[in-house]
């Protein structure tokens, strides 16, 4: 245990992303206690057997009390209900750090809920996830190697900024800062829109196909399975995501239309030379970025 | 060596599919020399040198002469020209197969090309890609345990796919039999789309950025690497793939145009409800295929 070991960390939601947190912390020695809050009866057992967490919140107002850092891992789309509901047993000096996928949406939630808090408030996004919930799916590496974006307020304090980072750089992550629109923007391209598009995929499919599409799925080989991994994510977090960034992806979205519009017109015209010309370039510019990615 | 082995196999196309064909029947005693014939002197060069192929064809009438059987491994793109080429040289008795995406055109080149021996033409399609292109990436194993589909003409004979089968069935492949219409509809949907989508979402990131797309790639997590893995693949032979089922292809872009909008309206309306639907209907198509698939 290291000399800045918090004494009593909470996490709410102790899935995927919150049950890892709590899994490296622990593996870097630094966290002596955690209570973890969250719905399922069933999953916040398993999180006491599987040593996730120490301990299970009886109320808010306990599990809040002395409380040094607080994470918050539920879908984003609870954010107002769970801040409105921590906030009056939230302590001055408890550290906040949060890992949803969007974060404009938890600034503005936190703005009108917690907004004594905000100097202690560090919005975060760990680039780390899986198709996989629950606490059953965490595991102490996953946020290693992985890029983690900070979007702090212009009242987060500059210490809270440095613990929040030594926190998650104590799961091994890479820590940047940018600001929480620019973020919101970059992800909606990168991240939503992708999940749009696989989810979009397997619809199409089915009712292509008179909603029996086995026949087809059948000969599907392994380029369709990791093009779809993620559509395997769970509906419930990504609604709250879509919903959440829905301005900033629907203008990708429709970028993203015109784009295949394209591509359509091309084929159309047979012109094989441009669609040779049109792969290049998409492969080309995969190949740099993998070989420049962390 | 077993008794059925191949005296002299000639694979046209050393590259991933050609190289581990040659690969695999090797491995299982079914072939004791194999003639390659390829366009990179480089690549037929690697060849030789990683024990893939015995011989680079001096010439196609050598090549040709007393072959037992011809697999013909290049870009569909190519088909024409190559049957062209081979055509004075087939031997009656030489079985041919070959391992193009698309089948329909294969079939209508073989119809013109090469109508004398159609009975010993079994057109195949081994579903084992890899974005990987070339004789390096050839590997024994690659067949195993995957799909691959033959579509027969009426003319071929029953021996003929009887003895390709059985080439095919000994690289460890699953065969089985379709019309080839059924076939590039199919391919289409499952494996072309995804690939149109793949090859779009890059080039669409690259001009949603002013062609710097550098920034918004850095923070591109593992859901994305493996989204855009078909990306990677040979622009070559996508093109001809592409272009050879144009017309399929066509009618899924549509299709999946409509089911996109579909997707873009409900997040307009702020459709929680909806959204979760949509998701949960795609994850659960998923999770079937994934259950049931070899």
């Amino acid at each position: 245990m290291t000399n800045t070991a918090l004494n009593k960390l909470v996490i709410i939601g102790v899935g995927l992303i919150g049950g890892s947190f709590a899994l490296a912390l622990r593996e870097a020695g630094l966290v002596k206690h955690i209570v973890g809050i969250g719905r399922s009866k069933i999953n916040m057992q398993r999180a006491i057997d599987q040593g996730v967490i120490d301990e299970i919140a009886d109320d808010t107002a306990s599990a809040m009390k002395d409380a040094n850092a607080l994470l918050l891992a539920m879908p984003v789309g609870q954010t107002t209900s769970i801040l409105a509901q921590i906030a009056p047993h939230l302590e001055p000096e408890t550290l906040i750090t949060d890992a949803g996928s969007t974060k404009q949406d938890v600034i503005s939630a936190a703005r009108i809920y917690i907004k004594k808090n905000l100097k202690n408030f560090v919005p975060a996004h760990p680039i780390a996830g899986a198709e996989q919930s629950g606490v059953s799916a965490a595991q102490t590496n996953l946020f290693q190697k992985k890029h983690l974006i900070l979007t702090p307020l212009a009242e987060t304090s500059d210490d809270a900024i440095k613990r929040v980072t030594d926190l998650w750089e104590g799961c091994g992550a890479q820590v940047s800062q940018m600001q929480a629109d620019e973020h919101d923007k970059i992800l909606a391209a990168t991240s939503h829109l992708p999940h749009i598009l696989a989810f979009t995929l397997m619809n199409h499919l089915c009712i292509n196909t008179g909603n029996n599409p086995d026949n087809l799925l059948r000969f599907a080989g392994s380029g369709f399975r990791d093009f779809t991994r993620i559509a395997s994510s769970s509906p419930e977090m990504w609604r709250d995501i879509c919903i959440a960034n829905r301005e900033a992806l629907i203008l990708q979205i429709d970028s993203y239309k015109n784009e295949l519009v394209c591509l359509q017109k091309i084929l159309e015209n047979g012109d094989a030379q441009a669609l040779k010309k049109s792969f290049t370039q998409a492969r080309s510019i995969r190949q740099s970025w993998l070989k420049n990615k962390i």
